[in-house]
């Protein structure tokens, strides 16, 4: 069943009218008819089943059958921050990272960052990436769709490091050394609700002077496995592991 | 440091030569020079640390330095089964697969899959994918390089499924039902040296009858959280999760 994200957020109501892009989904895209039932996620959390009860040359009008009960969200809110990677990655990323059911997304420019992007650049870019948090949110059924922001300067990527409750700042050295507890520790602990922050490098992975900052900022330095992981792949690994431990175990 | 991987297994000697590929590799694009040090990795599982003493026009000749004490491996095999998926998502399967721990992979013809392939597209496509793990065991400092092997007929795929000692089958169906303990039961039972055999659905999933197929050879029916993964994101998951309760926990 198709899941169309609106822009509100759910007060019980007779009826609701569904217009803009996902009337455009349903009507020309997907052709539906009257009868048909679609997923509406709100954007307080709330997802119902609705039928599609009229349709106009602007609106489709649904009625509510049943709210979805299943919870699909992650008990902590993960906010992945990559530092800029080369090429399409960041695209790789926010696709798997939204299916696996990260928060938001935050894009730096870290130390060894390659590209550079100027302010024009990253707004249209950011753009192209709610995109694709959008479609892949629908896709797996998530009950929100991620935020992605896509920031100038270190500094104000520290001052929002700041806002979180936890940090982890995934570290190769880490892995190289073999530390392997770290990140079970935090992911036993935390209290549903908690905002994690997990910072990744670049390709180039993040500097001594970079981890030091985040050290110094009550960033937890945590291997995620013996393996050396591309920066493009560590978070997939990140947040299956919450997952499994907060979901499955 | 660069990490290559060898054809034969190790055998303690007083110099190792290097020739083809990785010599290749090593002189004409890495420049490198006598007293670099490199990791070797063996056939048997055994990897040292290296330093070159030599070159000719053909051959780098090494001394082994010291063996590489971490272990980098899964303590079980996990053996990662893809229903053929559309494009080139096998090759995002495979090398974020090896990053991530697989032991091997295995393409097979499920009944959704969309793509056909003749045994000579095959061969061809495997010797491509074989090179896509090793290029990213090397990347991931991996001790095996993972094998790859694309099959032709469903009769092929289900009497290789039998030579394994635990069957997972990834259900979409059980994601859906809220099924969540299955996976987690299994990765906490499994005994070092198992060889788990995961099997996942192309893009249409697999069919109820694939799935019963399955169930009567011991297939255990898991779901990987309440998000719906898509079929190249699932294996992320389960290689991830596997890794965090055997390296993690």
């Amino acid at each position: 069943m198709q899941r169309y994200f609106l822009e509100e957020s759910y007060t019980p109501q007779e009826r609701y009218e569904v217009t803009g892009e996902p009337y455009h989904h349903m009507v020309r895209v997907m052709r539906m008819n009257t009868g048909q039932q679609v997923y509406l996620a709100f954007q307080n959390r709330v997802s119902i089943i609705a039928e599609i009860t009229d349709m106009t040359e602007s609106t489709v009008v649904l009625k509510e059958i049943a709210k979805e009960q299943q919870v699909k969200e992650l008990p902590i809110a993960i906010t992945i921050a990559s530092g800029y990677p080369k090429g399409d990655k960041l695209d790789l990323v926010i696709q798997k990272g939204t299916e696996l059911g990260a928060a938001s997304f935050i894009g730096f420019p870290a130390k060894t960052s390659v590209v550079k992007w100027d302010a024009k650049k990253l707004a249209k870019k950011q753009q192209r990436l709610e995109k694709i948090a959008q479609e892949a949110a629908e896709q797996s059924h998530r009950q929100v769709t991620p935020t992605v922001e896509l920031i100038a300067t270190e500094q104000e990527f520290l001052t929002k490091v700041a806002t979180y409750d936890v940090i982890v700042v995934a570290y190769e050295e880490s892995a190289k050394q073999g530390e392997r507890a770290q990140l079970a520790q935090i992911l036993q602990q935390v209290e549903p609700g908690t905002r994690l922050l997990a910072i990744f490098g670049p390709e180039g992975g993040l500097t001594s002077q970079e981890v030091a900052t985040l050290v110094e900022m009550q960033g937890q330095l945590c291997g995620l496995g013996p393996r050396i992981l591309r920066a493009e792949t560590a978070p997939f690994y990140l947040l299956s592991a919450a997952s499994y431990q907060l979901e499955l175990l």
